[in-house]
């Protein structure tokens, strides 16, 4: 079985995506052609979900490789990705116990690999993690980029670690499980990437539609790969997001404000970021950076893929404002907020929240209560 | 006030220590020299045993220099540098709310500097931080190499990271309230540094221990300097402990050993490490390695200053050289433990534990529980 791979430069902290059908069951060998000296213990960190359908195959291939496995079971969900539930994954790994050669293994979600990832880059000051995602949210987007973390009752991820991986195995037919929302979630950022990174992408993406809601393995190969490349460009250019690496936030301006507002229980994270790059699309035409048509067809295609979006007309504007205001993202009082310079062609403006979110929702608005009686579409 | 600059070069990593009586009231001008870009956020992390004696000092030359200053202090004690007492830490931090340009402040110990460095390293995926250490040990060790953390329920500093602070401001003056015993514990990370990396600053701490054990400002000033000049560079080398840095490990085999097996109630860290040095100096000595002159000199020093420098006879050698083995820095069969080649010059030697054990104590050693009965000095 051929797996492709996909180096990221960054320097000494370089690694190799592989992406394929069936990579899976290269786990093990690929462990062992990266680290060649002798028996390691080899960690999988998993969570309830994935765990029945992939954790055995996983397993086995480990251990055939000759590396000691072990198992860490998480329980699933975003809810769980808290420093409750990092205390006893670093309670188990200290009890097995890993030593500074171990290797972890995320399996999984963003969830779990944002979690491994840093319990990784924390346990015994960083040891080496490899990442096994099993969404397509976290095969094209969670995997690349070395940002790690868990939640704060105050916000998603407020509190992590930048942390490469040691390689990516992207395994396209272990979405074969995943529910119908999780996988549309995880077609917003691939959208994303088109429109705001790569026009031929996003085509692609448009005449491809129906083969990618078939989960069709050629060209879900191909998505990921193109995804994670565009991704890969970016982070090597800006590793710890000090200025070109926010290009990456298209749509997660609004969509994160969307999220904190509704709970984080209302949407799922890649449906949060569609309702913000429709968002963000309408901005940059309001703007005069990028054409009606242009939008509409994000729109269109987000749409096709059973995803929202639009703000929910239950939110108060105001809130949004406050939302936006609050994300971290926002150091001063103006937001740089990521804009479409026409299909493919991200740029950034630097905008106060209110204005943002009086050009997405086409009017004007205040903090005052009274704003939340305005007619919205 | 000149506070005189020792550079620590670690790339775009570097920060620099400045040392001297007074440095204290000159925290505020030092922050807004690092950050000269209006109004941050700094946030001083100090415990209770601390703050009454140095923080309104230290917030008013923050606040002085223009910044908005709060302050978060957590229990004294080595038993709550935990992950209880960080998680308080984050909850304080983001409700202020911290955001990337924060500066956080250690203003303490080791325990206030490892976990304010490690809340640092991981809020928002990292901010800046600087350290005012207020003990002789943070003075000399902790403050320099970037290692911050936490401990864990099975071993000390079993969980952290390496973030560099953004400076070091050491004011000996500080070191007029601390108790004898920390202040003498501070001592031995001193006799260390000469012990194993610098003969001369041995003979000065030799000549000048009366001068040092009165707290004299100016011999204190030297030594502080000294030592951080020699930890800054063997940090420079091996920023990441991958080789030479285990040199600092002088003394630390052993001193774990034995802090692990006293339940770390027994012993202060630094008294721990002074029976570690005796011990280092006796291999070496039975290695051929130094002289008995040499390291009846240190076991002599040592004892002048107060310190502890026997094994305690009530600990089973057998006890000992598992403790040694399940140290995080033994990662095979053999530790690779640092050996004194003469005063002022370590270097290392691969040694199963149980062969460090008895050629320490002055006998063989085996696993059985008859060990326990052989005589001891």
């Amino acid at each position: 079985m051929s797996v492709p791979a996909l180096e990221v430069a960054l320097g000494d902290r370089s690694y190799t995506i592989r992406i394929g059908a069936g990579a899976l069951d290269r786990l093990g060998p690929e462990l062992r052609r990266l680290f060649d000296d002798g028996a390691r213990r080899v960690v999988v960190v998993t969570d309830s979900g994935v765990a029945p359908h992939y954790l055995p195959r996983a397993e086995a291939s480990i251990c055939e490789a000759g590396f000691r496995v072990d198992t860490v079971e998480i329980p699933a969900g975003e809810s769980r990705k808290n420093l409750d539930t990092l205390g006893d994954v670093y309670d188990r790994l200290l009890a097995l116990p890993v030593d500074r050669r171990s290797v972890l293994v995320a399996l999984g979600g963003g969830v779990v690999g944002d979690l491994t990832g840093f319990a990784a880059a924390t346990v015994l000051r960083g040891i080496a993690f490899v990442q096994v995602p099993t969404t397509l949210l976290a095969q094209v987007d969670a995997s690349v980029g070395g940002k790690t973390g868990i939640n704060h009752p105050r916000g998603k991820n407020l509190i992590g670690a930048f942390h490469q991986p040691r390689l990516v195995l992207v395994d396209p037919a272990t979405l074969g499980t995943l529910a119908p929302r999780e996988y549309a979630a995880g077609l917003a950022e691939v959208v994303k990437y088109g429109a705001s990174l790569d026009a031929a992408l996003f085509r692609e993406v448009e005449s491809g539609a129906a083969a990618l809601l078939a989960r069709e393995p050629a060209i879900l190969s191909r998505m990921i790969r193109r995804s994670c490349e565009i991704k890969a460009e970016v982070v090597r250019d800006d590793e710890r997001e000090g200025g070109w690496r926010a290009v990456l936030n298209f749509g997660h301006t609004v969509g994160h404000a969307v999220e904190a507002l509704t709970g984080y229980d209302r949407y799922l994270h890649g449906e949060a970021v569609s309702i913000g790059i429709v968002a963000a699309a309408r901005v940059s035409v309001r703007l005069g950076l990028a054409s009606p048509d242009e939008a509409k067809r994000i729109g269109a295609l987000l749409g096709c893929f059973g995803l929202p979006t639009a703000i929910p007309s239950d939110l108060d504007p105001a809130d949004l404002v406050t939302a936006i205001e609050s994300d971290k993202k926002s150091a001063g009082g103006e937001i740089r907020f990521v804009v479409m310079k026409g299909l493919g062609s991200a740029g950034f403006e630097r905008l106060p929240a209110e204005r943002i979110v009086a050009l997405a929702q086409g009017g004007d608005v205040r903090r005052s209560g009274a704003a939340a009686s305005r007619p919205r579409r």
